[in-house]
């Protein structure tokens, strides 16, 4: 009776264990492949933040007289109130105009290896002056954007103190340096998947779990690892079959950029940070359910054909990677002068 | 000698007294025709406010979903970065159509007798249902929003605790309440002004005095009175002298709404409140300058021709109006879901 009961204990025991030992074994696992978002921002090259340069870099990147016709802003396509980004197939912009692409999300976008989906920014800073100039977005020029900010007084004395060194602060160079320096600090810490790796076996739920575990050895993870889960290289659209050509939609992506056969239809793996946000899918925005989308990448890039179960663990998996969204006070931007440019629609 | 000095003690001290006896006048004038916006907002009409409706209605507010190409919130044309509107001649909205009136700013707009240039809107929640629906501006229906407001869980949640006593919560009618709610906050109290009013002799400086007083003097303040320096009732544009029929722009104003000859031409006089911000000037927005708008209202209102230095003064005294500006948490919005209608652009 003694040696049963004893024997019954142990098995107890061992069944207890065996929960968390398997749970610290996937947890180990993902730990070795992802690391949580930080709380702070990381250094930027050639770019030393500053108080003074978040705040005035916060106020351009809702600035709408950066643009031509003094509507759009970086916040119209990278709208912080959903998870930086439009909720757009590809961006609306000057004229009402459609972009070639999707938008990426701005928020984590500080640890992409680069900028666009075709990396063609080395950083944000170099990024920031795109959007600005494109015709199809804010249809601005250098020229303008300085003779529109020069034209505010409340300007001159904010990139004064954001740019102490320099002779004529405000300039081209300087807004693109203080909207990098207040988007490095729009990170999405502590979402579930985090806490988990953190140690809180609880974050995630069973099911969610199961969903980190095929993401794993399904496959997902090669392309979708690190810090953002995505944004670490460069990746073939369809390395093993290539997707319906109304998702590929004759983007040839990174091609544009080196002109290198081998990069045809390359483009940066997108960071799967805050994804339930971020629908639209895919530089062309076609696929609007995360769950489809899910089913694209494991024929297109892994060649497997998914359950419906594994692709409802893992979409349940995915939505635990919303972390706490950047919380931001609204800026008061300086009133316009008598020198300040008019809009212009045309 | 000694009544010499006697005689110019007395002088003195009569000088003494007559500066604060001056300002003091100029302060009591003033304060028999306009009030200091207050710090919270007054009570709405069957609409009981709470923070749990304001903060709501903060989220409707800037909630782009609510158009039907998911890119125009309210915010777009009532822009609380600078002044509550949207620096445009007369606003672009749904596939970048111009709108036919200039936007109004939505500040301290509460205190308005009615909403519109026309006040064809008894208050901000039957306002706010206008361009959510305008072709040219939101361009959505009341059922599109009801769809996109119950597609999302969050705000299921975040209406029944704004609307306890409702059976159905989200609606059409639900949402203007909560806008309503969130804009009637929207008070900008303490402009230089307003500081003087309240007995700051030394709130504004000698020449924006004259321009109070010339405001006063002149008969600017026929019309613009009030805590909001203007709202209060309906007048013809042009009573003594029609202005250049560009700035008119063949808008019969007041007539559309009451189909009353004696309305032709007629709208409610705007707020003077920040008006630094709100350029360009009337419902046509054709007027960039401010000084060019105080020289079109005295000749077409008021008959007279200002001289430069008149003008000059009038102007300083209107860019005291600018009040502390709101000071706005920018809402986070929930995800999408699948059953999110997605944008149409068409």
């Amino acid at each position: 009776m003694r040696t049963k009961l004893l024997s019954m204990l142990v098995l107890m025991a061992a069944l207890v264990v065996s929960g968390p030992a398997f749970a610290e074994k996937l947890q180990d696992d993902a730990n070795q492949l992802f690391k949580p978002i930080p709380y702070a921002p990381p250094a930027l090259k050639d770019n030393p933040m500053t108080l003074d340069k978040v705040e005035l870099g916060k106020m351009l990147f809702f600035e709408p007289r950066l643009s031509k016709s003094s509507l759009l802003s970086c916040n119209t396509c990278h709208n912080l109130s959903f998870g930086g980004d439009d909720y757009q197939e590809t961006s609306i912009g000057h004229g009402w105009q459609k972009g070639p692409r999707n938008a990426p999300t701005v928020l984590n976008s500080v640890f992409n290896l680069a900028q666009f989906w075709d990396g063609r920014a080395a950083d944000l800073k170099e990024q920031a002056k795109g959007p600005v100039q494109a015709s199809v977005e804010m249809n601005s020029t250098p020229d303008r954007v300085v003779v529109v900010l020069k034209s505010m007084p409340e300007y001159t004395a904010l990139f004064k103190k954001a740019f102490p060194g320099d002779k004529d602060p405000i300039s081209f160079d300087n807004m693109a340096k203080a909207i990098e320096a207040f988007e490095a600090t729009l990170l999405t810490p502590d979402s579930r998947f985090d806490l988990y790796l953190k140690g809180d076996m609880n974050a995630l739920s069973k099911d969610e779990k199961k969903g980190l575990e095929l993401f794993i050895n399904k496959g997902c993870a090669d392309c979708h690892a690190g810090v953002n889960m995505g944004g670490e290289d460069y990746y073939t659209f369809g390395v093993v079959e290539r997707p319906d050509a109304k998702i590929v939609s004759g983007d040839k992506g990174r091609f544009a950029v080196t002109n290198t056969a081998a990069d045809e239809y390359v483009f940066k793996s997108p960071s799967l940070r805050n994804i339930e946000y971020t629908a639209p899918y895919f530089h062309s925005g076609k696929v609007w359910g995360l769950q489809e989308a899910v089913a694209v990448m494991s024929s297109a890039q892994l060649g497997i054909s998914l359950t419906d179960s594994d692709t409802k663990f893992i979409t349940a998996f995915l939505k635990t990677l919303t972390g706490v969204q950047p919380k931001v006070a609204y800026p008061v931007l300086p009133p316009s002068t008598d020198a300040t440019p008019q809009p212009e629609w045309k």
